[in-house]
């Protein structure tokens, strides 16, 4: 089972280490971090991690995971050579998965066009443009197509992706293993029930950061 | 602000990247990911990343973030440069840290002396070789000491820290930037709720892999 989440600069580093253990972890699964270039991929701050693996070395897999992050907003708007490269991609797999702003990654490549998915709870309104379904749940599925909200649910996605792929007493033994019995510390996670000044602060930041 | 993230040779990827997020985002925080020697630093699968400065560069931090790991385990046991190195700094910070079996290398540090402390749930036994108290609770503060749970349990830990090193506003901002909103798929994070046969299943794969 060929396996890979795709890494591109500015992706944020938990949307695509918190599924990673899951779906890595598939048994025998031929898992690849893959990237424009095989070798260093950073994600515009302190962390940088390596691609096992250039786009050009993959033409099919069973299951692909497409990270998030800023530059995807804006890597979704303008196109480019990872685009294309999950257009075609998605012509071979079993599933197709994104966290957070991954999913406008699918969009552009063409894979929401009347399909329900979900984003980071910032960009829901964004998943139109792409002809996507947006959809209040934090982990979507239509047909092979999986999407996770905001950056965290990429975890609660792997899980639910490996039961697919293995079996729910597979999925339960992982999620033991990585003690994922949740307990945050504020009621903060979603605009539903952060606090408003909280939003508005959160909601002004990105703003500003997109020039919107 | 100087804070840092230890890496060493089999540390769990998400033990480390949890936490990052909230970590390496503190106003004016200097941030770096610290190994015995700077470069790259494998999970012992498919996962490397860079460490940004080594163990030698760094004399006093105001955090230090210990991630866990099976490899965390046996160097606990045996001690080594980077067990000398943790003690040694844990005499200048204002925070040391832990996720996971990271807390058996505090406690192989000495830093767990009479500190109430927890651990992967499947580890809890193991921290009172070091003079810990186990505690069950996926957060536990301890004077400076602050050691979370397993593996995800590092984000709960990342967002408390965060708490700690600015406000409770920012903290909150952090986890709607991060959308923590946990939504479990299963009842299986903890041997508490976990499926009886699911939870035999994973001690016996520790058990074989420690050989214990």
């Amino acid at each position: 089972m060929k396996i890979a989440i795709l890494l591109y600069p500015g992706f944020t580093a938990l949307d695509a280490i918190g599924p990673y253990h899951s779906v890595a972890g598939v048994p025998g699964a031929d898992f690849a971090f893959v990237a424009e270039q095989a070798g260093p991929v950073g994600n515009g701050g302190s962390f940088t991690m390596m691609a096992t693996r250039s786009i050009d070395e993959i033409d099919a897999l069973d299951v692909l995971l497409v990270p998030g992050g800023l530059a995807a907003i804006t890597m979704a708007e303008e196109g480019g050579p990872l685009v294309d490269w999950i257009r075609a991609i998605h012509r071979t797999t079993t599933w197709t998965t994104s966290v957070c702003t991954g999913s406008l990654l699918l969009g552009a490549a063409g894979v929401l066009e009347g399909v329900r998915a979900t984003t980071h709870w910032y960009c829901m309104d964004d998943l139109v443009r792409y002809g996507a379904i947006p959809t209040q749940e934090r982990v979507v599925e239509h047909g092979k197509v999986m999407t996770a909200a905001g950056v965290s649910a990429g975890i609660d996605m792997g899980l639910r992706l490996l039961e697919r792929l293995s079996t729910t007493e597979y999925a339960q033994a992982a999620q033991l293993d990585m003690e994922y019995d949740p307990a945050p510390p504020f009621q903060s996670g979603h605009p539903r029930c952060a606090p408003a000044h909280v939003t508005a602060t959160v909601r002004a930041m990105y703003d500003s950061m997109l020039g919107r």
